[in-house]
């Protein structure tokens, strides 16, 4: 655990940065000795993407290469088996970790200390008694780090709170607790942007995060860590945040998985000062992992701990079975949005999720239906007016505290968002009723693709889920990530949704065309964005969402539409050294 | 359905108080006009117990007496069979109901019109298939008025919205649609006190509504009209609204059961202006009866018609099957908490609960472990903080609309109350974290009843359900019920409360005590108020509660409480001509 920092007067925020810099850095070497830079900077170079570093480094061994391959499940297998030991498995994925480091700058911290006391004691209870402790026996777990570990600053991206000796948490968050107690291995914490409301990942602490397949380009935000992270096979599974997008936006842009659950479901406490169910849009916490596997475990044994005992704001749902067995009667109804009305996304989006749809549309009992998505111009008013209650004044305050600038995102949302006021209590009132009676209204627009049972009073046949962008491109440019709707509206209505790879940017296809008219002010400015030449190769990710705590059914939809080919068995298609399912 | 009422100038509020009560005596005489007055006059007069006015009345048909002494799933089995039909069993309820009114005003207006069509169309449906639309086929259902019924005043118990043309509900509550798609027959709305948040049940507009089994006592409030109305067996099953006791309260100060569930379950959508979701303290609608069969298939009616898909608030969760079968390794084990350490309950209250706890706990594989109530007054504070966060400015201005003066409880709660303070936003933020943290500290509360097992990390053995007072003493004398903590901390903390008829106040048994000290101001002003005497033969409530959506729970332990002979099956012991339930 690292030490306690001490309050210095007068230092400035360059000087707080150093220090958070060469903290991170003295945490990596106790993996990252036996790299050789020269190695690493040569790989670095001849190619901006880094996802391949690890396997081009010929110092890194054969076995690192092999471990850090595995999806959740067959790792799991592996080291319950003995062929792996936890130590070894955490050593490869700090090891791999340290590069993703130097190659993205996703990490705070590595915890070479909490790790490998970790698991060694994992290794010595397997020896003892022939079986794991849970079902992540020996799984390496990264934490975005505003969410606490014991010891360890909780900075949300903000100068002054590293700085801050009571910015450090005094236990893990409950969420930390429940993975490591199913026999997960905190290894590595992941940075995340000033304030946290950015949907890509800069700050002034740490700088920006970069994404592995080209490192030209964002990570996204602001689970950005994580999601690099993960996509350089740092990590097994990562624990993101989303109350706007923060999960599922650098997910698709790092072509990894990213589940935003139904607030009440994943317990929050332990993250921050607002205690659970008191924030008029939720914060979630959530599972990222390179594989669909990795998210089912994470909401299975999370939530087979009962966390609603500890925190009340939660639903007592285990994460329940559901089977998707389409037929005849009861065909699976997909829902399907290319554009939301407001701002039409970029040519690889709209073609990957064309094709997708071709592809759902050609499965038996699979119906494909077009969905317009619900007037979003005033979702993005309701919402944005619940982010800042305060105006944004508490984080002005905070980063005036160590004069650190406002970064460019930051300002955007807080300073040229018409919509962020300070809010009187009438107000505050005012968009809590107007964000239900969009929640209702939104529940209307759902059923309406079905039709009422007279019988039953019930609405049926309506769409099982809702397929759609989660952003209007893929991984942006720095300081381009401006518009949230896609993946802001679910948020306010609290539909889960799970951001998963479905393609990849090709300029040969995904040409752009003439257009001569706009939506809007942002539809332009987003199409004025797009490069095919710059986009080349980047994973284009979309979204599959579902009503309300249908959290299990769209993951249970997507593993099927994975089954049938529609859309690649996790992380496949881009890193070649991962390795299919054992079943 | 009443004609809409045109607005008027200059009326004042006796005269539209006048206007409501015609209208309401108008349509009690499709069902009173047989009545005898002189027959219920004289029966008046010689008791202050109205509840065998019906069978002391020569001019009311054995039939009536007959079919309103069953239990609910017997009437519901007899309609089914054919023995009665849903025609006959209406007018024997309203019958009753109109009854009722004269002795405890508990009707805002009978349906004449909208039950014997609706009676009439469940005759033609059963005649022409041999089968019930539903499980509630044929049953009356009473509804607090305040929760919309097409074409009807929705008043909240203020002047001025009763003479408020945009105060008619446009179409039936949902959970009211609910209900009828069930084959129940709305047949009777009952009162609500001026502002709704009384523990009684006052208002100008029609007066107070009085005890059943002692007219000179409160019915207890708010859905006082309910409660009384189901004691005088005018009903079956009752809707009611709870904030803060205004179920529970009435319930057990006449005898009957009432479950305030757990919130995001029962549809509001409906009755208010308020959408769902957005209040700081959601008031639940719940059922009543006479007996726990009509809890348990309101809730199950209800629920499977998934009304979570049209008011997307509501947690999608059916009305689950829960089985209670303590055994050696896994006994039930029951809290009970007699007093709440501020305020000791009367006499009979804690006697009851103290027989209640000894049958318990000479029962086997059940443990009754002495409860703690948890601070209080704090739970007070924060609660009453959060109910008119304007201060109660919306509320004194529609009293001020009519000129209609303030009743002494809503002056109470209003006026008399330090913590109802118009609050700035920042301080809505503030009493909503206390709310949450205070919800975290009753949880750990709760699980330190068990222990923690290390492996799983979930809490295990704690309380299955605990029992309290669900007021510090049996149905008031009027304008005296003014302790609401024993009720209102369970909305605090949103946990599931299920008010039944315990016992009986024995003036023998029940004597006071002289005490040399008092917990607090309102623990002398409450001694201050007992009578053996004036209480004598008043029933005894008590609540079972449990923790968030353990609302099937609560109601099988009761179930399994009655079983046991612990308690009473359903309503027995204060109505002799009640048949029990036929199995």
């Amino acid at each position: 655990m690292p030490p306690k920092k001490k309050v210095r007067r007068a230092k400035t925020w360059q000087q707080v940065a150093e220090e958070a810099q060469r903290h991170r850095d003295g945490t990596l070497t106790a993996f990252s000795h036996c790299l050789k830079l020269e190695e690493l900077e040569q790989a670095k170079a001849a190619s901006s993407n880094a996802t391949q570093l690890p396997a081009q480094m010929p110092s890194v061994e054969e076995a690192t290469l092999e471990i850090t391959a595995l999806s959740p499940k067959s790792l799991a297998k592996k080291i319950a088996l003995g062929v792996h030991t936890a130590s070894d498995v955490v050593s490869a994925f700090s090891t791999t970790a340290a590069i993703a480091q130097k190659a993205v700058n996703c990490l705070t911290e590595l915890l070479p200390s909490r790790a490998t006391t970790r698991a060694a004691e994992l290794d010595r209870h397997i020896a003892a008694t022939g079986k794991p402790v849970g079902p992540l026996h020996g799984l390496p777990i990264s934490v975005k780090s505003h969410i606490g570990i014991a010891g360890c600053q909780v900075a949300a991206g903000y100068i002054a709170w590293y700085d801050d000796p009571t910015h450090v948490a005094a236990r893990d968050a409950l969420v930390v607790q429940c993975l490591e107690r199913a026999g997960g291995v905190v290894h590595a914490r992941t940075t995340e942007p000033q304030s946290m409301m950015q949907l890509e990942c800069a700050s002034n602490l740490y700088g920006r995060t970069l994404n592995p397949y080209n490192v030209n380009l964002s990570s996204g935000g602001s689970s950005g860590g994580e999601a690099a992270l993960l996509a350089m096979r740092g990590s097994v599974i990562g624990v993101g945040s989303d109350v706007g997008g923060s999960i599922r936006v650098p997910a698709a842009a790092c072509g990894v998985f990213g589940l935003k659950p139904t607030a009440f479901r994943v317990p929050t406490t332990g993250w921050s000062s607002t205690p659970p169910g008191a924030d008029p849009i939720p914060t979630v916490l959530g599972p990222m992992s390179c594989s669909l596997e990795g998210i089912d475990m994470f909401m299975d044994v999370v939530l087979a701990s009962e966390p609603w005992k500890v925190e009340p704001a939660l639903v007592p749902l285990p994460w329940r079975t559901v089977d998707i067995v389409p037929s005849p009667t009861r065909p699976l109804r997909i829902g399907v949005a290319v554009d939301d009305g407001v701002v039409v996304p970029h040519p690889p989006i709209v073609r990957v999720l064309e094709e997708l749809s071709k592809k759902m549309a050609a499965l038996a009992h699979v119906e494909v239906v077009k969905f317009p998505l619900y007037k979003l111009d005033e979702a993005w008013a309701i919402g944005s007016s619940l982010y800042f209650t305060d105006g944004g004044e508490a984080d002005i305050a905070v980063m005036n505290r160590s004069g650190e600038p406002m970064l460019p995102l930051v300002h955007w949302i807080l300073k040229e968002n018409p919509a962020v006021k300070k809010l009187t209590r009438e107000k505050l009132e005012y968009w809590l009723e107007e964000r239900e009676e969009y929640r209702i209204e939104y529940a209307e627009h759902w059923n309406r693709t079905g039709r009422l049972d007279e019988a039953t009073g019930s609405w049926v046949d309506t769409v099982d889920a809702l397929i759609c962008p989660v952003a209007p491109g893929v991984a942006t440019c720095h300081d381009t990530a401006k518009y949230w709707t896609y993946s802001a509206v679910w948020n306010l209505l609290d539909y889960p949704a799970l951001a998963f790879p479905a393609g990849t940017a090709d300029k040969e296809r995904d040409v752009q065309t003439g257009r001569a008219d706009f939506k809007s002010f942002h539809d332009r400015k987003n199409w004025e964005l797009y490069d095919a030449e710059v986009f080349h190769g980047m994973p284009v990710g979309l979204q599959i969402l579902g009503r309300r705590f249908d959290d299990e059914k769209i993951v249970a939809i997507l593993k099927y539409l994975q089954d049938q080919g529609c859309v690649g068995h996790d992380h496949g298609p881009f890193n070649p050294i991962y390795s299919p399912v054992e079943t």
